[in-house]
């Protein structure tokens, strides 16, 4: 947690607030911050700044605010992905949060079981928590949008396709024999969107379809990069960090 | 699992393995592969190729081997990463491996928890098993070379210093207020060393150390990454993936 995110619910008065929950506990417990200590803070879905502790006690933290810059910049990448399996969908979902990714789609394939749509992981408030943590973790207060499509074909019909027409996306298919690898990103920090599919890969039908509608499609190389590294992989590739 | 690893001793005859344990349990229950099915399968340490199943029984199964490309060329970099906390050092060692690091180095820092070195998961086995995981996802039959230092101004010293002359090496330091990013690597894929911090990040000493003996300081950007995102982050930047 290297920033304690303030929500409007925390204000006792203008520019105090009150924390009682898990921040509280890191702050005493992890921090182990004492009253005059500061700490780093980010109003939600808005700026940063520096918190001032007032006072630490048994149950609650009092911390005057001062927010005066803005948050990093956000990626500007745009991330489809097939939903993974629950564990692995957190873990990605935590890294485009870290990476500052702005828009997420999850979207059904045919490599993705039925199943993994009622994993409790992708209910609101498991996703609002992991957001949360990763915004903590990587010193931001913007939240991304996340979408869901259970149906590949609207997906890639209604919503893939007039993106890609907007700007480049590249669908990556690990291609049995391919030696050479596209580059994902031409590092310009240019508005792209990626695509990374199912454990297993896309069908042809899937990856074709990518391709009938607007997509790129790239090879990650001969190795076979989990989900979760693969985003990590595309989403630095292009990534200007400021 | 992309690939079975096949170990000398599993061969019964020339060409011919027998195979009763965790991947036996992959061929049977998740490839369901049965008699005649192919399987892409790897020499530990060496060439990488098909394996014709002849007979699956309930408790092993008899594949005939051929062996006939060499396995992805490894990636250029040089991990350099403080010891992280167990269950990210797992990670990590896996996110590594799936990029086709040859050489890991891991090392104590001052945000190092001693207790991170009695870890089981920094057992010979317990490594083994986590590399052999990673190899057998990234298709890859190559195990790289490990090393762990548990003084840092030894290791600094003796050990990364003269690799810091023989090629580029970058020490990532996440420092408060700088807006810009120098890019990780010029994605030549020539060889470069990477450092990557403890939780926490580098002390001002440590830091020093490092740019005293050789190495350059980067920085990731304002985003605070985790360790294992770190790790991705820089070994895909300039990963030629071929």
């Amino acid at each position: 947690m290297n920033l304690i995110l303030i929500k409007e619910s925390d204000f006792t008065a203008e520019n105090l607030v009150e924390i009682s929950d898990f921040r509280f506990e890191h702050i005493k417990n992890v921090l182990k911050a004492q009253n005059g200590a500061t700490l780093k803070i980010g109003l939600v879905n808005g700026k940063i700044g520096t918190g001032n502790i007032i006072s630490v006690s048994g149950n609650n933290a009092i911390v005057e605010t001062a927010f005066d810059r803005n948050p990093p910049a956000k990626n500007p990448a745009t991330l489809f992905c097939a939903l993974p399996r629950p564990k692995v969908f957190r873990r990605v979902l935590l890294n485009a949060v870290c990476f500052g990714v702005k828009e997420i789609h999850f979207f059904q394939a045919f490599k993705v079981e039925k199943s993994y749509w009622q994993s409790p992981f992708l209910s609101p408030d498991s996703i609002d928590k992991t957001v949360e943590n990763a915004l903590m973790q990587a010193i931001d207060t913007v939240s991304p949008q996340i979408y869901f499509h259970k149906s590949f074909k609207i997906f890639v019909e209604d919503v893939f396709a007039p993106k890609a027409q907007e700007f480049p996306c590249t669908a990556f298919h690990p291609t049995d024999g391919i030696k050479k690898t596209s580059p994902p990103l031409d590092a310009t920090g240019a508005k792209h969107g990626f695509v990374i599919g199912p454990e297993g890969g896309f069908t042809d039908y899937e990856i074709d379809m990518f391709l009938k509608n607007n997509a790129q499609s790239a090879s990650l190389g001969e190795r076979i990069l989990r989900v979760e590294q693969a985003v990590c992989a595309v989403l630095s590739s292009g990534y200007s960090g400021n």
